[in-house]
């Protein structure tokens, strides 16, 4: 039995439109202005819709950066396992979550950082991941003093090791197996993001 | 009193145009095929000299290379310093050598990157200096085990930091001192570093 059409529910094309304006509009601004100069409220103008039909469709602002960028991989669910458990194990976690993910993508990854080097947007909204959705995640997991800078060089780690492993493509790292960069890459991660005594 | 002059000793001004199209043939042959595609013969016939004057006016390949990018800063010779004193330390002395000689070209490694990135060049000639040179230079110190896969890491931290620091230059890390990055980041550099037991 299905249920009576709600009044001022769009229709299921409306929603496809409506979805790739507020799409549209959130690569523009995220591009010109960055993250934290991006509002909901921006966004939801330039597309001409409510604020709230941003929320409801996209969730949070950095749910809808993600989804503006059409990753392959969507970093965000793949932190939140990362981080979940805390800070034991995350150099692991990061590595192996990370590298066995983007594997499978390594041609769109290489291609993603070469055009965020490239670009001329002010802010390259590729780059917008390590800062607005690693590092920020990360920065609250993390104890102790230095938190912040301790994220960001965990973020270097993570992009130098797409950069190597994808763009570059340098052997034998390029190829070696996942298990083999977690032995030598995680403690590196892990000495980054343990609690100092 | 002034030597008498060899017999086929160049003018100056030769001189400098015998190294200028010297230069010239190594940055099209290292682009176009790489670091260990090129032979120091074929960039000597491309400039029209002796092989021997190449190893006269710049050394070994590895040198040539470096000269011919025309870098703020050798990088021969910063690792030199670096890896004299072998695995001990290693961590601490590449981070902190790095770091202070780069931080006042910040402008100029941060182009050099994105112009890797974003170059149409079958080898972007400053990719080859993690690979040829840095790459190569930590995997003869570095014992043990996938020596090779953890020079390359090592050298994933490095870009990574460069890129973080100078490129998308995400603050605090951007701005912090160079002992604030040694102290979290040596470690990190050292753990690939170690020789396993």
């Amino acid at each position: 039995m299905s249920s009576p059409r709600r009044r001022g529910r769009p229709r299921a094309d409306e929603t496809v439109d409506r979805r790739a304006a507020i799409l549209q509009a959130a690569r523009r601004r995220f591009a010109v202005r960055g993250f934290a100069g991006t509002t909901v409220r921006a966004i939801a103008a330039d597309a001409g819709v409510d604020p709230s039909l941003v929320a409801h469709y996209f969730g949070t602002k950095q749910q809808l950066l993600v989804a503006s960028l059409e990753l392959p991989v969507n970093p965000l669910e793949k932190l939140a396992g990362v981080v979940h458990d805390g800070v034991p194990g995350l150099g692991e976690r990061l590595v192996r979550t990370f590298v066995s993910s983007w594997d499978p993508h390594r041609e769109v990854i290489a291609t993603l950082i070469r055009g965020a080097m490239a670009g001329d947007d002010a802010h390259p909204p590729i780059l917008l991941v390590p800062r607005d959705v690693l590092i920020a995640t990360l920065s609250e997991v993390i104890d102790g003093t230095d938190r912040e800078v301790r994220a960001e060089l965990i973020a270097s780690q993570v992009v130098g090791l797409a950069t190597l492993r994808y763009v570059v493509a340098v052997e034998p790292l390029a190829s070696a197996p996942v298990d083999e960069v977690v032995r030598w890459y995680a403690p590196a991660i892990q000495s980054v993001a343990d609690n100092p005594a």
